[in-house]
């Protein structure tokens, strides 16, 4: 059984516990390739049922030891599913808006992000590299999930994304008190692009050339509001609009 | 120089970090036993002025590296102050809103939740234990300095919080589709209190009692949004009322 540590080039990656296991089938069962039983596990009724589906489906599940050791640091789960890295591409539909994050750089918040995108039904979501790995097995668990229920493209530039899309309305995320407040924001339609900066660096100020400079009202006693809180805000904040 | 590891139950705390000193001796300065300097710190501009203001302060200084090895395990901080831990109350105020957390367990959690207190203008929070110390250094950190501007008081159980607070109308944060939408909501005034469960647990059904149930809407793709997203989503948008 061939077998190595996660790595970012590598063309597959894994899905750490039952959970992830379980959301990964439902929604993408083509990508798996193999499932790892911890060995010496004795199934409850909600594992018999998943291994009985994965079987179902022809998925072939093998009990080692060996694959825990080297995936599962924390040596906790019982499951874990390798598969295929999906390559997807944006919706460009007007009817799917896109949440878009510059250079994100840590895998908490990135699943956090993602887990908040699927709640508020921002399926679409771009990244601009260089960012924290999406496929990461730890990010994926930071997801619970949620990343196997969204389409997501990676950017070499946020230029790359921005011709991708001539017709979209940017709006960009800033510590600017004099930008347009998020609760006075009234957006027409889909066809936006919700744009968020770097944990510690933001966004470039040169993007109000193209973008609608946004702030989320907040107090002077604090620097900025944590990455995935002002993202999961704005998110939610446009899906009551 | 008598030091030792954190424990939750000293009597001092630290911060880590020129920020967190800063805020500390902004908002608390009583509060600040002693200063350590990391020996041989060329100080730049900004440590010097801060070092200058602890001075005119009375504060003592001492440069030293086994505070460092002691207490900043990721060895990158320059200025830790030790501090005497406050025993603050909740305003009673009806004009103060309040922000309710039963059993929180995560420090990343607790600390991103008192950063957006900090910013939507929640300055009292309480918390039912058994919980995550909040005046633990990580946790401090976590908060980027926001445990400052806050008056955070604990409870040995909500129903010792309950019997503190009689007129206060209480909304609580539930998974539970039937309960009142949170865009829905339309409170008056500020004697109210938001209420939140432990990130895996939630909140008992038996508090529709004596609470209104309040639910933030959300796909079924996933299980629920991360505590410290919903906390913070539902001071945002109390904040916009």
């Amino acid at each position: 059984m061939k077998l190595s540590r996660y790595k970012h080039d590598s063309d597959v990656s894994y899905a750490l516990g039952a959970t992830l296991v379980y959301e990964l089938l439902k929604t993408h069962p083509e990508l798996i390739r193999r499932v790892f039983l911890r060995k010496g596990t004795k199934p409850g009724d909600d594992l018999t049922t998943l291994l009985e589906n994965l079987k179902a489906r022809h998925i072939e599940i093998i009990e080692t030891s060996k694959a825990f050791n080297v995936l599962d640091a924390k040596d906790s789960c019982l499951l874990i599913a390798e598969f295929q890295k999906p390559t997807e591409q944006l919706s460009i539909s007007p009817d799917a808006p896109h949440l878009v994050l510059v250079n994100p750089s840590d895998a908490g918040n990135l699943g956090t992000i993602m887990r908040s995108a699927a709640a508020f039904g921002f399926q679409n979501i771009a990244i601009v590299t260089p960012a924290v790995d999406y496929l990461n097995p730890k990010t994926i668990r930071a997801s619970m999930g949620a990343v196997f229920h969204l389409n997501i493209q990676e950017f070499a530039s946020f230029d790359a994304y921005y011709i991708s899309q001539p017709t979209r309305t940017l709006y960009a995320f800033m510590l600017d008190e004099t930008a347009v407040k998020l609760p006075d924001l009234h957006p027409t339609g889909q066809n936006f692009a919700l744009i968020f900066g770097n944990e510690a660096s933001g966004l470039p100020k040169s993007l109000v050339a193209i973008a609608q400079p946004v702030f989320i009202p907040q107090s002077s006693n604090v620097d900025s509001l944590n990455l995935s809180v002002a993202t999961s805000i704005a998110l939610y904040q446009f899906r009551q609009k």
